[in-house]
């Protein structure tokens, strides 16, 4: 990757076209926009925008639009930016057409559904040979296609690697930090969902702020213990891709999963039918049953786990985590 | 202090108001709101509430409220509700009332201004023999007063006394995690306020969400090395006292600290005056001047302190971060 990495984002939604047009802005980049339909690049091409999900920003004039998965061919480096649950179809589909030098970034937060595997593990089964990466952390898509400061952070299992990977796609105002820790990075980007869901719980019951602050400081504890069991590193959960994370989630209303728990707090209780369940709702039933397995004391995860599924109140699990014996801070 | 230790809570502003308030509410608590003036006590008395700074807020009937000094003599356990800069003075005027076999709880976020010394060093000099402790964390007095949930720290020399201190001043409601930092806990404290000082510049610059978490996420690893470099725990920032107390100073505008930042941010520049400065604009030089003599590199605290002198304008301020090095996250 000497010199001028050619790179292609896959997935022309909001967060993959920020990460090409940060990419793209640099001098001497060769970033190319792969969408799934023609129409898209088209329009792209002729706009100069993606207005569909990017409204009003300019895009930057090096930044090519594509369909043709071809494109691929060339690629040093690949972002997978489509939804969490695409991204083994996606790989499956895209695979043949990626050079096996090429390195993949995975671009979404969550887990697998079906399997409740890490994305990286995923890409790691249906693309073995490749250099896996992830990149996390807060950054709204339309914050980073702005040019407003922004750092997150991108993860490979070679720390060189990831270094190399920071310094290709940081940007004057998009900073990437390199960490090691694949695990503890997406394990930071899913579980922080979860707080989200009861935070907005917290704020829809109407218990307040120095609730809420209390909240997030012990949730933050628990997911730094579920991350040290499952073999990552306790402390990443600490920096941008954990806290930084959780508190963009937590305290903006743009989250769909503070909203989720908000309608949840208001209501006091869950009708357990599921309804369209956020990416938080998933993560709290699968993160609660592997902390079980795991011998992890996860309160927060298990209440929200258990409010979702109908199993108990609002109240109740409020009750129950205040009279939890107190601990050393 | 076996059985039904007396409190005497010193100064009946709405924290120290709403910190009796919580004690009294336990089954045969004996506690006393000591205030300076009569009226107030009279006051209290006489309408069950302290209106004038908890407005609505039914105090518990077995609080006792004076205005004699008496009534220290009998304490067990004092706290020091009073601000900041009235702690030592407080120390000199009610010292001589205080049994030495009491024990002294500084309730105070912040520094001497005229030292830059810890509370807790103030009142160790003041009241020789005395166990200090120090009560931090995230905590609105308001909702502590209502019965929301709220958890904060207590730290004491002796983690056993802490955790002593925590159990008889905890409630159903209200919980306190003891700690044996009091270093970091004080530091967690007074540094949060500078950061929220450096959450407002961002909010008031219109620079976005995401690099208000970037800030808060660098931020807490900057507080970290400072508290280690004076001889705390690093980790006790992670905890409610650091992370927890900054996450509500920064993300409600009930904070002077939040709001002066965002003052900043809208002008651009500070006019060096001062004027009125916020407990994180002297925390800020102070913390700049000392990490300085340290060798402990805080960039944001910096880069705030000289926002405030006016010796720096936001806009090349944000420059001169986001062109830092990057480092390992």
């Amino acid at each position: 990757m000497d010199g001028n990495p050619k790179i292609v984002v896959v997935g022309a939604g909001a967060f993959g076209t920020a990460l090409a047009a940060v990419a793209a802005a640099k001098e001497k980049a060769d970033v190319t926009l792969l969408s799934r339909r023609e129409e898209v690049a088209a329009e792209c091409r002729r706009t100069g925008r993606n207005e569909a999900v990017l409204p009003g920003i300019e895009l930057p004039a090096g930044l090519a639009f594509s369909a043709d998965t071809a494109v691929l061919m060339d690629a040093d480096i690949v972002l997978f930016a489509m939804p969490s649950q695409e991204q083994r179809a996606a790989a499956q589909s895209y695979g043949a057409s990626i050079r096996t030098d090429a390195t993949i970034v995975t671009c979404a937060k969550g887990m697998e559904q079906s399997t409740g595997r890490l994305l990286t593990d995923v890409l790691d089964e249906e693309l073995p040979g490749h250099t896996i990466g992830v990149l996390s952390g807060p950054g709204f898509a339309a914050d980073i296609a702005k040019g407003l400061p922004t750092a997150m952070v991108v993860a490979a299992a070679d720390g060189d690697v990831a270094a190399e990977l920071a310094g290709i796609l940081s940007g004057p105002t998009f900073r990437l930090y390199p960490s090691a820790d694949r695990i503890g990075v997406q394990l930071g980007g899913a579980l922080k969902n979860v707080l989200a869901i009861a935070c907005g719980i917290v704020e829809g019951a109407g218990l307040g702020d120095s609730a809420r602050a209390a909240l997030i400081s012990r949730g933050l504890a628990e997911m730094s213990r579920f991350i040290a069991a499952k073999g990552g590193e306790g402390d990443t959960v600490r920096g941008l891709s954990g806290l930084g994370d959780l508190v963009l989630t937590a305290t903006s209303h743009q989250s769909r999963n503070l909203r989720f728990g908000i309608a949840l707090g208001r209501n006091g209780r869950s009708d357990g039918q599921g309804g369209e369940l956020v990416e938080g709702a998933f993560a709290a039933s699968v993160a609660a049953r592997v902390a079980k397995d795991l011998g992890v004391d996860m309160p927060i995860t298990e209440a929200v786990a258990a409010i979702i599924e109908g199993k108990l109140d609002v109240r109740t699990a409020l009750e129950q985590l205040m009279s939890r014996p107190i601990t050393q801070e």
